[in-house]
């Protein structure tokens, strides 16, 4: 027996990798798949990979989605996530944003950081961060999911547990991370054609990115901290398809040692089959886990500056983004939690 | 009237770009260029590139380039270069290393970092660091060029200013680095094939890399200090064939404002033709300095964190490494100083 | 109820995908992963994609495997499949051959492209060619599979139904072909380094190329005929990892249509799971293909020579070697067709 | 004393390419350089590598360029060459068009390829097909010159000398090319930002694409004929940003040995110092040619079908556009053949 699922917003990377792993679940049917520029053209249309696929576009039809599904995916543009999700969460349906819209929790944040008021702030509160590793209890019984964000995902994994372990500081972090092209969505704009991105390294949005807020809030409560904290989060973009490699520097707290980081990283992610380890001093590598839900997690202490060195990768469209939301599905639903995703 | 000059050990890619520029220089005869490997074979043996030049390697004659040549360029492995800089200084040769041997002016930290005494600490405190935006009188009547590392290139040109002008603090640095794959030198090894390289992004050496001392003696020396400093230095290889984008983190003095960070450039660099400073808050990008011996250098300041973030591209091969070579060797024997850098 | 699975010589890319895919495989558990170079190692040591994985390798025993195992992966460099094939067929398993050892029907030509005598001219007849779209009912009772090339299964798939179908000539084919570079296997050499293939396009072996047999038989095979043919088979290397394209020029026969090429890939493929065939006029594209089991297949007639042109793209670790084998596995298995490859 | 050059349509990747040559080239001032688009603007905003000149943009004013200039480039799209060209040579300049306007000598083609009649048939006889080493001395005095395009340069330049010497037949001639992406130009869609072009291999165009005709012409007024000769063009799009692969399939002529195809490329090319040939069984690559205005050609001979096989490697940008191009404005104006160009 499977559940129903809607996509709304498909025609871009998250929603082909969505696709991609919901047609491989044995446990969810994609029952309506929206686009309003595709409406009525098969998947394939847009994604040639899933020819002879019946799946066609369909308009968004909040009524019809309610009436017919159990779960909802947003995969819009950051800021129309609100319009489905009262609705459809009226109507009993979970609904799992892949967007920004829920992330934060508070609204002064947002306004900051989107420029705008938040259009339904009692949201921000009932959300869940979906990030399993961190919140599988309160995924269980969710009604919002808000799935994090590439960036902030390949940023908390490694650090949270350090600073929940009191073996870090949480001030003076510094994050630099890259990132492949489809990073950026399916965008069509002369910066992301071809030519211009190979053979090309580039720093962008260095200061005021808009994950930037995400990853702080998510820090402090690793750290246990009712205050903010401000760290330096560098994005860059590199010429690989898919994959997020980030680099980050902490203020080493008096004992800590590879040892106790090591302990850190085995409390928090023994059981966990999405989160790999390396041993001490070795380097995450983003071909590991390409096409895959995994986050590659090591580690290393620099005498020289008394900080520690982690490195993570992702894909950033799968436990970066759409991974990541299946997997939340699983929980919300009781399924084994890595189906469709291995 | 030309000048006669020896390439020792130009198998490699800094070879191969040393000859590239040298054959277009109008001052300079490429006389002798030594390897080993393939004495008495054309030089389009290993470099197709110059199929139909006459160029042919030699094994190493120190005594037949001490009497034919005026300067001899040094691309050799680590450890190698004073067996040869000895004897051509000696026969009055201008001597322009690229490798690592005469870069720093610490014997103990050169012996900190390549786990060897000095083989002639005397040459230490005689090289001249080949940077002419830092060193151009210095350069002028030296005799033995220690040519900077890509790495520290692409550090300390657009720290320095900063560091002299006391708008940043010398301590807290934090320095991001991407290279293309070139930067290992041209090594046969199972991580540098390609399908190990493409697709993916990894961190290596973020502790104790041999360009670190580098970088903080010419940071130290900046900032006009005579006590050391520690810095973070974070290398990256990315899958591009040439280029380094470093993204650099300096905590910002009192009163540093993005107008007195334009004016320490201006100062500094208004007269270099190889340096591009952008308009504040643009970015540097490796794909505009690739195949030209240019620094692209952008600044911005995070009011978040108080930070001074500035990013720099340069091309590995060419200003880290021959361009920069080629460019002091103009210098000393006052030619133009972008004869056949342009 | 699971099989259990031995795979001889995994320490390639072949050997890597087929674990990728027979890890997820619900009935087949791998019981056995052999090589000598890094016996008794964690497969993780070799590809840390498989971290946490309890896979070790081992030095190969055939004694042991015959006891233990059902079925039997050879994926070794070319010449050594017999040694292992005779006693494992013999012991009542299974062999599934990635090599091409068995691939050829006749041993004079073995010795013509690899110039020594087949080892076991016997098994040559025996021996199943792997590919399911042509040979399903033949695999279901096979002992001995030789799995196709990725070459030849680039070229046969598309032009095996129109050869069959007479619509074009089985003479004057060209096949040319540009292949990532996991097709060379993970081999460690110099004009395999990252900037020796990145950013360079070049042709390699199109004279005599060792995969030329095999497609020439399978074309006279689909054709029909008891005579040799002989086409021109044009490989190339792209910056790629993983993925062929190959564009096929056929002679047009009498009759032949778009409408009449479009019937025969229905009578030969609607029912095929892993063969895609695009509407008339519309070109495949590897990147639709990569990580999955499919062929996609396009075509097109040019009434200006009067030729068929075809173009097909494939994974050629996946359909073209890995997956492939595993699709024949299941087939001898009685598994479903697609178990692990979707 | 250096001549006035005016560059119309620039803000292309070949208009980038002309200005990279010119501010090189020491007899040569880029006095204007239009873009309607960018008019008034800095180079700078465009090709942030010029940053530091002092070139702007400017709307096309074909007077002021007719008062002031010497010589025009037109890098302009399909179609639009006639406007500019029919007043500037009434003007006295000689023009230099870059794009396909001018390259057929039918007008019957023309319009058969481009679906209108030609707006000037009767420069389609004057202009002079820009490429040097076979109409050096008609563009000595050429005042329109048509710049070939790069597939042609690929093609033409290693199979005129064999078609004219006799060594290959001019029929059933198959060229397969694989282009670099800025081949396409500096165009925003869809199907060329970097994740549909990175680990991506494609054809398109096979049939009747617009270099087609071009290509054939040349060939035939290589082998001497005055009928039309039909050939198969097989390009291909591959992630590489700059370059083109040819490998060309003709039927050897009785006689023709590697021995005569050296022959008649010493012939040809012997004096040539843009044109290298291979050892015969080597094979060109790309990456020995970007960024120089070289063609570099490899022959051998299949002697399983009598085929001469030819590959060949030039730069799409400079030997395929605008080196060849300012090779020629050398020519015209007796500049040395390379200025600017090495």
């Amino acid at each position: 027996m499977s559940i129903q699922v809607a996509v709304i917003g498909a025609a871009g990377y998250a929603g082909e990798e969505l696709l991609r792993i919901l047609t491989r679940h044995r446990q969810a049917d994609v029952a309506v798949i929206t686009s309003r520029k595709y409406a009525d053209q098969p998947v394939s249309t847009v994604f040639p990979r899933f020819t002879g696929s019946d799946l066609k576009f369909s308009a968004p039809d909040v009524d019809q989605i309610a009436k017919t599904c159990d779960v909802v995916f947003l995969a819009l543009p950051h800021g129309l996530a609100t319009e489905y999700a009262i609705p459809l969460l009226e109507a009993g349906l979970k609904v799992i944003d892949i967007s920004a819209d829920f992330r934060l929790k508070s609204p002064e944040k947002y306004k900051e950081y989107y420029q705008e008021d938040h259009p339904a702030v009692e949201l921000l509160s009932e959300a869940v961060y979906g990030m399993p590793e961190r919140y599988r209890e309160q995924i269980k019984s969710a009604k919002l999911i808000a799935c994090p964000g590439c960036y902030p995902t390949s940023s908390i994994l490694p650090t949270a547990p350090l600073l929940e372990a009191g073996l870090v500081s949480p001030d003076g972090i510094v994050v630099s991370s890259m990132s492949g092209v489809t990073g950026t969505g399916r965008k069509v704009a002369l910066p992301l054609i071809f030519p211009e991105c190979n053979e090309s390294v580039r720093a962008y949005g260095t200061v005021a990115h808009r994950h930037l807020p995400e990853i702080e809030q998510e820090m402090a409560f690793a750290a246990g901290l009712d205050r903010e904290i401000a760290i330096n989060f560098l994005p860059h973009l590199v010429p690989v398809n898919r994959g997020i490699n980030s680099t980050i520097l902490l203020n080493a707290n008096d004992g800590c040692t590879l040892e106790k980081i090591g302990e850190a990283y085995e409390k928090a992610y023994a059981n966990e089959q999405f989160v790999r380890v390396l041993e001490a001093k070795k380097f995450s590598d983003t071909k590991y886990v390409t096409m895959t839900n995994c986050c590659e997690i090591a580690y290393n202490i620099d005498p020289h500056t008394n900080k520690v060195i982690l490195t993570s990768a992702i894909d950033n469209l799968t436990k970066g983004a759409s991974g990541q939301a299946v997997q939340c599905m699983n929980i919300i639903f009781d399924f084994e939690e890595a189906e469709g995703l291995i």
